[in-house]
């Protein structure tokens, strides 16, 4: 079977705090650089995977990301598949 | 001044462990997905910022990336700049 490089980002959704990111933010600050207006912090998960074609790996994957990756109620996810 | 979104990917090098991904492959498989081979993690940060120019929040923003959100030693770190 063809193998797949399934790449989903993740991150919070608009208008959903991100303390992390405003304390990167005021680390960026500090350290002398100005002008940041905003930091937004999310994840990346780089999946390796056997599957049939492309759109099934992506099917199954945007799955995964909504029942084990992310948060749906607080976060909004992408998916991009390449073949290897 | 132009104000710019850059984005910060960082992940782990090749070769370093990586726990969080393995622990995540294996949850992918025990909800029934098989033919993985690998899961990786990885951190994205977006900045929003106001700079002279693209190349010079490009350069602002890999100084901060090296000492700030990544650890040269395991993890490697790209950088993208857009224009706002």
């Amino acid at each position: 079977m063809p193998e797949f490089t399934v790449k989903v980002y993740v991150r919070r959704k608009e208008g959903v705090l991100d303390p992390e990111g405003n304390t990167i933010a005021g680390a960026i600050a500090s350290i002398g650089y100005k002008g940041i207006s905003s930091v937004r912090t999310g994840k990346i998960f780089i999946i390796r995977l056997e599957a049939p074609s492309a759109d099934s790996a992506r099917k199954d994957m945007e799955k995964v990301a909504d029942k084990l990756l992310s948060n749906p109620i607080i976060e909004d996810y992408t998916v991009t598949v390449e073949q290897v």
